[in-house]
């Protein structure tokens, strides 16, 4: 088969479409045959040589793909040959095929065709196992999103709206504002002109954040925090602006307040299994009753990943970019 | 009624036992004959001038008590004057008579008499609500107590052995070890001779504590993240190390692992209410079992409550420091 490689890390460039040795189901596993993988952050890391695979995992970037299964490894049950499923993987969707446990498929919700359910494992799960799972966010409470029109962003600020939480986003510009609002953001923060805290605050009475959806981690810390209402959660899922920084544990005392951090990549099988499972039960139904969208800023082809890869750093995207089988 | 009165923040000799007018019972409130009260380290705070009553709230120090009820305010079911029962107070428990919200009660334990009982409301509360409501230690998790024979130290560590739980501790002599070791604990760290963090490690073949419970606050903060397990949670309580730490977020994130820092005294009604109730039905049953006692250092007459004040500052006791009334 073909893959994207990465032969030494570095820049774009170094995103090579290389033929490369088919993978092999094992015990619990089964074989896809990709149709579109999309793009993460995690992914740029990686090429970069920051972000090494867990191990065990594919070499090859890629952190959630769609396909049809091609063949089932020992041990397998519920799933058959050429059911049309997305997945969540621990590398190796920037290929044209890839092995994946069983417990990390997700059947192609009704209504969405198998390249579009592409866009979906890695905001999903990662939305609901930190705002749900861990961070509860409850129908009334206030949920703030970084980065509002990013795949993760997106992905929040509709499953928050669907269990009737209000939301608010900080994106950097008016029109990522609007595309934020039109997915249903209640409070809209440029943070280019404005500072969250302050808009957080009289947007909420003086009350605070129940929920931070945060990927800025270090640069925001501080501010999370004063951004936060009593008994609120910070959850961290990403790095993006450094990774220490300064912690008022006598506001987080006084507010009563927790700070969480997780990532999805390197947790074990049987965490994600339990994440994926609880994707299945809550999200799906959301999806295919027409309340929650993958939101697709783009498709490129599988061997430009290197352009994907460009868009991204350029953050200049809406939502997922997705690579797609040619 | 004669009250503990600080009539200039400052030293232990600020206490001044002195004539005030009797307190009376609101919609919802019982007033109780004090029979003891206990010492705690925020009404040290709070004669330093650091820590003010919360608004409502007593003038005099003491956050528990036990002793009769003398009335009931109106609105007030399922207690009886002459009941005998200890009680979570937001102030005034260094008092000849004070004023809880009903919610607040406990009865006094089978098998403990109520002088005994006031050793009991913050330690078992403060214990329950951070390590199992919030940090949700679970049988065979390894718990971590810093400062194992303070009085929230002598609870948690019978607590979590109760429920199946491997607890270390730190303390600064090998007497306190020893006392820590007769209650339960299984892994003794001198925090004066070993590091905490590497000790922790080699106790666990490397993989840390699930849950740190800690009083230290800043100065703690990067050595707790690192004696953290995957998946752990530290619950901060106190801030006797500092307010402000550097945190790192990048080891929290690698470890999926969370920061809380909570107090009692701040909360509402509801949340006190549901606290206790959770206590009663909890842990009650380990006291009146004999599976957890109150560890009690002294008891001294409520008058001289500057000589407790300095039992605690030179941190020489074991377990709580109790006032009873003459």
């Amino acid at each position: 088969m073909y893959a994207i490689t990465i032969p030494e890390p570095g820049g774009p460039e170094q995103l090579v479409w290389a033929e490369v040795p088919d993978p092999e189901p094992g015990e619990g596993e089964v074989l896809l045959e990709v149709v579109a993988g999309a793009v993460n952050r995690a992914d740029i890391m990686q090429r970069q040589g920051h972000y090494d695979p867990p191990p065990g995992a594919s070499p090859y970037p890629g952190l959630e793909c769609s396909g049809r299964i091609a063949a089932l490894g020992p041990g397998v049950s519920g799933w058959a040959v050429g059911d049309e499923v997305c997945a969540l993987l621990s590398g190796g969707g920037y290929a044209e095929k890839v092995v994946v446990p069983a417990g990390q498929l997700l059947p192609v919700p009704t209504g969405l065709d198998v390249r579009q359910a592409a866009a979906l494992p890695e905001v999903t799960c990662t939305v609901w196992s930190n705002v749900f799972m861990v961070s509860h966010l409850r129908p009334g409470e206030t949920l703030l999103v970084h980065g509002g029109t990013s795949g993760i962003g997106t992905m929040a600020i509709q499953l928050a709206k669907a269990v009737g939480a209000r939301v608010a986003v900080t994106a950097g510009t008016r029109e990522k504002l609007d595309t934020c609002a039109g997915l249903g953001a209640d409070i809209l923060i440029n943070y280019r002109e404005q500072d969250f805290v302050e808009e957080i605050g009289r947007a909420t009475d003086g009350a605070g954040a129940d929920v931070i959806l945060d990927n800025m981690g270090a640069k925001y810390l501080d501010r999370n925090v004063r951004a936060l209402a009593v008994n609120g959660r910070l959850a961290i899922i990403g790095l993006q602006g450094g990774v220490k920084g300064e912690l008022n544990i006598g506001m987080l005392l006084g507010k009563r307040a927790a700070v969480s951090a997780t990532s999805l990549r390197a947790r074990p099988l049987g965490e994600k299994a339990a994440i994926v499972a609880a994707v299945r039960e809550h999200v799906w139904p959301l999806i295919e009753g027409g309340d929650v969208r993958p939101v697709i800023d783009r498709e490129l082809p599988m061997s430009r990943a290197a352009e994907a890869h460009r868009v991204l750093e350029e953050s200049g995207h809406v939502g997922k970019v997705l690579l797609v089988r040619e």
